[in-house]
């Protein structure tokens, strides 16, 4: 197998250039200079994002494939954008290697960050290409947005109702899967879930159809629904219920959930990854969410309220018990 | 000493945030929502730059300090930025850190940048901190330029002449005696050749003085001069011919060369790092450019001139003979 260190910095830089290359009016200059050039954005307001994944910390190529983590190291990013109700524009991609990489190998990656690149209209238009001993993937997004359908995680009001959009919990069980390829077999939609985990769709068109109907603050479910909640709680300075029985989960999750010894709602809680996007709004656009929603085919539920800050954040179980909510997101350290 | 394992991401966040803060109408939200919104930029492109340093291989913290590491971080990107013509607006920095790294370690590092960043007028508006073995930065620009002050590698002409500004070699001594540091006391200029290679200057001022003076090609000069030049006439599909008694070379380099058993010129052609600018230009402005460069008390230096492709790329040594240009910059892999 042909590795990095046969063909050198410069011809990957070549093959690289080709898998992503977006040819576009907007444009100017693309890898080969010292920076790419393009046209500015249209809208009021940059949006910037960057992320940064390190192999055996935050993946192992041992369980996702070359192609399967270009696409997902840009759809997080994506995500991100879809969470300030933005579209998205440029990207530029640092990439750290070991030498003894397979050219095929970093062929794929940028495949996959080429493909769901395109399906969202990113263009990748440059980056950087240095050795390392584990694999580094840096992702820089500049989106845009309009001033009036910026949603900030700070815009949440008294009175808002909660909503998500699609089922949690895929993303988490689907990584208990393939953490444990023992529960496969006993899964029936362990593909699904794995897929969830693997393939996350950034859900840049629902947070337009969000910005544009008015909704109030918003977020991408990236670390776990309870931690999303409790970051628009803190930001807003505004407490919430969340009804427990309102919560959608996954298809899947219940049965990972009793193989595991877990509570499904505790994986639909604080599982990350799920990308879905969370957000409050005037119980008055309520009915034409759920309407919008109906026309693209996405699953959006009503899970709870804000309330005034000194009733904090709780949940309300099955059994008409209000408890606080525990918040167990991932943090790093 | 604290540890950021002892306070954890988020109130690690908080410290960074506060160091990096560059309060600015520009800036709408900066570090704590899912990504940063700024003024989108006012000239006709955007320039987009990212730059990925990992311990180790780009850097050892046991010569450069944590200051200095987050200066150069920064700086080398915003010499991407000069080498174009432009002017930079925006970054976001993505950090890993071993937990057990000090917190005043990684304030001191961000101080460094927020240092340089404050001296060329960029605002730090966001980031990712996550955890690794090995410290990693990820630096990534948005910049911007007018469409007549871009300024290409492509750009050369035949019958340019090349001038670079400053003077040659500094960076690469320096980090002969960094690396070797039994020359320092042999060395009269070892601090200013040091600081040269730890604290490179972007010269956004420079590049903009001569972008609209209407020269051709530009680079900064990160991988070598004979590199850059090699860049330039391949771009432009050009050749070269640089008068080696012209090059410019840094006080102290000599007596490294002498020490190192190595030539001063070979270190001043092949040294990366010394961040000056090298460009062409018609001959017929090159007595404005002095001008101007005398009037910033900036040294600039014609050092040989553009030709035919099929002239190759050559230099004409101290007894008037002409060589082919031997190329030895950095290239990874």
């Amino acid at each position: 197998m042909l590795k990095v260190k046969d063909i050198g910095e410069f011809a990957l830089i070549e093959h690289i250039a080709k898998i992503v290359e977006h040819a576009d009016e907007r444009v100017i200059l693309t890898i080969g200079d010292d920076t790419a050039v393009v046209k500015p954005t249209d809208l009021d307001y940059i949006l910037l994002t960057t992320d940064l994944l390190v192999e055996d910390v935050h993946f192992t190529l041992d369980t996702i494939s070359p192609w399967q983590l270009g696409y997902k190291s840009i759809a997080v990013n994506l995500s991100d954008i879809a969470a300030m109700g933005g579209l998205p524009n440029y990207g530029v991609i640092s990439l750290a290697l070991n030498p003894k990489t397979n050219v095929s190998t970093v062929e794929d990656l940028y495949r996959g960050m080429a493909d769901v690149s395109r399906k969202y209209d990113l263009r990748i238009v440059g980056g950087d290409v240095t050795k390392s001993d584990k694999m580094i993937i840096n992702v820089a997004i500049v989106g845009e947005v309009e001033e009036e359908n910026l949603c900030r995680r700070s815009d949440a009001q008294v009175e808002d109702i909660i909503m998500v959009t699609g089922e949690l919990g895929a993303s988490a069980a689907g990584l208990r899967i393939i953490l444990n390829p023992g529960l496969r077999s006993k899964v029936k939609d362990a593909d699904r879930l794995e897929k969830a985990h693997f393939l996350p769709e950034p859900r840049i068109r629902e947070g337009r159809i969000l910005a544009k109907l008015g909704i109030h603050a918003l977020e991408d479910i990236s670390d776990g629904l309870a931690s999303e909640i409790k970051h628009i709680c803190e930001a807003s300075m505004v407490g919430a219920r969340i009804n427990l029985s309102k919560v959608p989960i996954a298809r899947g999750v219940e049965k990972v959930a009793e193989l595991t010894g877990e509570r499904a709602i505790d994986i639909a809680l604080s599982g990350g990854e799920d990308y879905g996007l969370v957000f409050t709004a005037p119980i008055e656009i309520q009915k034409e969410i759920e309407k919008s929603f109906a026309g693209i085919g996405i699953k959006v539920t009503a899970i709870g309220e804000i309330l005034d800050k000194s009733q904090g954040i709780t949940v309300v179980d099955w059994s008409g018990n209000v408890k606080p909510l525990e918040i167990s997101g991932y943090t790093h350290f």
